[in-house]
């Protein structure tokens, strides 16, 4: 970030007043430019004991299996964020039950987010950003072949804590054990 | 957003090739400018029967009631995002136990989310950000003083399932009603 987004002028890092961290501000306008983490939501889409997944036609981890997920967008809710992406992704219309798992990971500033959600038909169709959908058994998951480790946790809770409990962990992160991190609520 | 951040060339809107959005892109480099939602961080810190609640010093909603909360960081996780809103805006030292509500903002592009957490120590001050920190009895809770619908949510959710369940919903989402998105889990 090297140029201000509102007038286009040169940024200079420095501690705004009344803050405590070095910001992107513009000495021309004045504008702070803060940078937050993104949110990225998946689902975990149900028939029967199959689950959906995604073999990836794009970088990274192309060719490896994921759950459907992507970034946020503006305007939508993480329900309907998880929807779309499922839609998206696998041309699988879900039902959106419950928060399954929500997992940090500050050294790529983000936050994963996945829905327990109920596949509505089993017509599924890979999307733009997959190579091929296929469900399936929680006994068959190829967990040598999973694209992410967030992805990887979000399954595993899914077989260890059918339809119960929500993981909240964190990967990664600076200053603080995992097990500070690892929670299930709320049975843990 | 007017100019690209990365070169100080104009942007234009456009639909990236292989997206289905208008995105910001640079006429100069290429650069896709990508906005996506925030996510603020608060904690329902607990002492005994009562709950830590700052009063504003800032605007918006300057003099009202609020939990300690704000924008998550980049480089930390969600738990230490509220252990540190905690601390800046009531001086207040926390130990976080389960994740206590999701709340999708879609209007303003924000997720709130609440962690249940334990007061350690009774001696707590107000932050720049507050005018005063006080412990009410959830008897006693300023219903009408209350800063934001969010805050109201949570601290509702705790009066109602104390220590229990995930509160999981959306304020103001388009196209989707409240009830479709209004979850506790994994009771409801």
């Amino acid at each position: 970030m090297k140029y201000c987004s509102l007038c286009g002028h040169p940024l200079r890092v420095a501690v705004p007043p009344g803050d405590n961290r070095p910001r992107h501000v513009c000495g021309h306008c004045g504008e702070v430019h803060y940078q937050n983490p993104k949110v990225v939501v998946g689902a975990i889409a149900r028939w029967e004991d199959r689950v959906l997944l995604c073999r990836r036609a794009i970088e990274p981890r192309l060719g490896w299996w994921t759950l459907p997920a992507g970034f946020m967008e503006n305007g939508e809710s993480t329900m309907e964020a998880a929807m779309r992406e499922t839609w998206e992704e696998a041309g699988a219309l879900i039902e959106v039950e419950d928060l399954h798992a929500l997992i940090d990971v500050p050294p790529i500033q983000q936050v994963h987010l996945f829905y327990r959600a109920r596949l509505l038909r089993l017509d599924i169709a890979p999307g733009e950003e997959s190579l091929e959908t296929r469900l399936f058994r929680l006994d068959d998951i190829p967990w040598g072949e999973l694209a992410f480790e967030t992805v990887r946790l979000a399954l595993r809770h899914e077989v260890d804590a059918p339809g119960g409990g929500i993981l909240v962990t964190s990967l990664g992160s600076k200053g603080s054990s995992d097990q500070r991190h690892r929670r299930t609520s709320p049975t843990a």
